[in-house]
């Protein structure tokens, strides 16, 4: 039994936390913060966890014993927080973007202010860092665009099947967090679809820089912002460099994703859907298909809430602690 | 360890019952029955539920070899399958309007045809049949506006609070049942509020038939379709015959759902969300508030799948064989 | 021609009355204001505007030269403006709840401040007081659900068919207006229904006060928010006194509304549709249906930004300055 | 004044032919058809043209006396009637793919299925072939992707700016025809997007044929279907083959457009919205972004059932008469 932290326990990741850290047979929750709603039973925020008698506290990252803690803290928050909870003795999975870039001055540069706080982090993706994540004091838990992005294009990176990609990627509204904005008004994204820092998100560095540890590929990044609460669908498109089969493509995915417990290949013929994997930490890829101009076309659906950041959490959690690497997260989607 | 069989496995309630069945300690699922299917594995059409390895098959009831059988049936389809199922000593939880009700009279004006086989059955609503469920063969699983309605008004029934009540209940898309029509087609009702049925749907007997045996109360009900994949909000209207307190009507339900299991009485000031019960067996029931008319107003939120459906219908099976009620369908909502 | 201002023309409202005013034969738009937003082109808030040539303006009251002014402002600061601007001989049209209630109490009472400069305005409902608007200086502009509400109610309540109606009402989340909250965050009302003010709304009183010239039924109102950008569906349930039929209903229905533009009361059978209304200044009403217990059901659809708001709006201006009634306001809903 | 015909008026093509044709000064309406609905008012179909007095008539080509025809009929079904239409010495504007290829080839090998009556047809796309479609006496309206993939493609192809092009476009429900389907059911496209016929789709080569009379580019194709009932956002990713600026880029589309009616180009920073050409004839342009790795972004926004279709047949139909081009289908956006 772990003592468990979160900073950051109001917004939507603090919430999907919660809900698979309160069942888990091997965790005991001792702290879930936030400045806002001090003092306030959880289901204030969180209306779907009324059973859970724990209260928001307005803790210091040094009122906190855990064995580990989880920052659910916005990007400038986090790295004020990190060390002195790693000083402390404590285990940390953070789920900003604030330890995700190997190269700091990637992330000055995309995230526009001066990091001062750098350490040394293990990016948390444990399709490709499973070993490093068991061994960490401090893991990086991944951007959800890059969760969904990174493990539909890594076959093809990893496989040297195209030099140029394309991803474009769209994203439910709770990926904005749980602040109210003009975007996220429901007469401006209802009924809507809308591309967004087209050529300028910051996740699109973060694809790249972990994607170019397995290959050359340059990969350009577009979002869009969706009518839907939860999920991603990416579609990657890229330009195949040899004249391979569109069955030599998808058996190269399932090769690659053998063992995986979250991730599921497709057969031919089928599509992610997000309904597929909503609520749930699964990644479902498919397609595979490649058109007369040698352009292939990949696609992935996650939910951006779960695989796309609490359900990966909590997958490094289970890493880094030695449990069995499902524990509390291995429901399936809600359908429909 | 039981036996289970799904008769009609391949419609959204179906869909359900294996999401909760695959997990429940207790139980195999021995067969899914689906005659357009025959064969084919179950995430073909279930995509969520892609590691289950059991197909699809075309069986007889006298094909079937189970403890328990689940009708998923149409109304109408299921009398021409329990009374066999029953005789060759299953036990059956029934999800279609066929046993529902005890005056068969009432059946066959407001279903519009001869009921073949008439059979004593015990209604599933465990808030009100707990006891008589436990020692049931035939369990005959409650509608979903029927599970919404009558949990936001039996304390008002009971309690002789109110003589005229008005059921206006707004539902998701997905109790329209997994086929296509007119009605459920995108462009019609996306972006849409519609009244149906409004003074002719078959729920509306069945929520006045139980309610009666616990007070006089006349009901009247209108069902809306909601641009909502999942849910039901019901809100009831009730003109009070005596000057309570909304602080007094709230102390009611209190008391009279105190212990049950799925059932949270919400408090002052806080008004059901669908999000709360979403993929979940719960039902939030809140506001009591009452006006200057003297007319009180009460709303409940439940999953029409779930608590109006297949959840509600496993709820029943884990209290006729003595498992712990809440086996395999105590999971939270779905929030956001 | 006249000259037009607009008060508060970034928001909703603010860009119908742009949508309608910039076409009609009659009018020329000669200010448009907007503190936040001075000097920007109209597109930048109303991006469908791309070809309108006019720029915001932060004008104080007594800097606008117009024949007519829409008041497009909040609840308590159009009270501040509407005197200066009938002082110096404009004609008002005012959009907010300050010139509503004939009962400055009833205002005070529901809206929790003082109303420190009353004046007699005539309440711009059309269908109630034609001759009276025609004749007007000050126009106050119906609430959104007062308007689907009267209307559905008005012809049971003038011939003295019901003594006890519950108008429940859903309406799109444009009716929020164009600020964001934690209400229309898309996570927060897609797939949901949410009743709220449940028995306090203030557009309860309205209805109530205005209903109250035609006879001595008590209304009782719940909103309800539901994932819709605009229209309002509205159900009345009322306890008929006699014994009438659906079809004498319909009939009274027919006559009372026989001959206005904007109204449709449609056969028996048919139910009003939100896309039939959306983008019009068009009401369907129908339904009719008496079920057992003598509830009669009448259900109303309006573009709450439009018959609701604007159109209305546009409408009163049409009357007041004698041009054609339906002039700019006569398009069709957007279906689907 | 001129007599129309509309072949196929049921659909919601159909529906939108009749709200725009209803108002033009130019036209009366001679004949509506419809196997399925024939002797039925208009408004069973369509609810919002309430007040339109027309029926739907089951009528045979040769029974219909008309100076032009729309064909709102299926693929495969075109061909079977506007052959005779044309000998009857009534012009066509067809809106199937059955004359939109040059290439009967193409148009065989994509369709599946043999082109029995093919005929020489000018390519409804006013911004290329004004001209051409002054003179023509069969006009094939363009595909709804075509139409905001072209638009957003030309001046890059013309330009010769890129050599491979990758359109994904997004669409809304409506685009999907009035007959429910899986694919259209609430429960299966709401809160989902889904990638489909990724490599397959008609419109890909439909594109190409008509973009390689301005370059040689090769373009790729893939849409997706999102919740949303109208509307089609097209994302444009090309990889530029030499140095310019997205300043130049812009620039290039302002001249390629200017004075065309409904074309808008809009600033740096800016982006399309479907609520800004919903219910519009209007296309609008924007983002002209470059990433570090050369690929270019232009997005474009219609609402698929008028510039992608209806708007657009009227607008053909205006310059084969000679008629003002923006008559009857100059109204703006439904925003929001």
């Amino acid at each position: 039994m772990i003592k468990i932290g979160i900073v950051g326990a109001s917004g939507y990741t603090g919430g999907e936390l919660l809900r698979f850290l309160k069942n888990h047979p091997e965790v005991e929750i001792v702290a879930a913060t936030s400045r806002k709603f001090d003092g306030q039973p959880i289901y204030n925020v969180h209306p779907h966890l009324r059973d859970l008698e724990i209260k928001f506290e307005n803790l210091k990252p040094d009122e906190i014993d855990a064995d580990l803690v989880f920052t659910a803290t916005p990007h400038g928050a986090s790295m004020k927080i990190v060390p002195e909870l790693l000083k402390n003795n404590m285990k940390v999975v953070d789920l900003s973007g604030d330890y995700r870039f190997d190269n700091i001055k990637t992330y000055e540069k995309w995230y526009g202010y001066e990091h001062t706080h750098h350490l040394k982090a293990v990016y948390g993706l444990p399709e490709i860092n499973r070993e490093l994540i068991k061994e960490a004091d401090l893991v990086a838990n991944p951007g959800c665009y890059p969760t969904g992005a990174i493990l539909a294009c890594l076959p093809i990176v990893a496989e040297k099947i195209a030099e140029k990609i394309v991803v474009d990627a769209k994203s439910g509204v709770s990926g904005a967090g749980v602040t109210p904005t003009d975007a996220t008004h429901f007469p401006n994204c209802s009924d809507s679809v809308s591309p967004y820092a087209v050529t300028t998100h910051r996740h699109g560095p973060e694809i790249q820089e972990k994607l170019s540890k397995f290959g050359n590929a340059k990969v350009s990044f577009t979002p869009h912002l969706v009518p839907v609460i939860r999920g991603i669908m990416t579609t990657v498109h890229s330009f195949i460099i040899e004249d391979v089969s569109s069955d030599y493509i998808q058996e190269i995915y399932k090769e690659f994703y053998d063992g995986e417990p979250f991730v599921r290949v497709l057969e031919k013929g089928e599509i992610p859907r997000l309904s597929s994997v909503r609520g749930s930490n699964n990644c479902h890829i498919g397609s595979f298909d490649i058109d007369e101009n040698g352009r292939l076309v990949v696609a992935s659906a996650i939910d951006n809430l779960v695989k796309g950041a609490s359900g990966q959490a909590v997958h490094n959690m289970n890493l880094m602690f030695g449990f069995p690497e499902t524990e509390s997260i291995d429901m399936v989607g809600l359908h429909p």
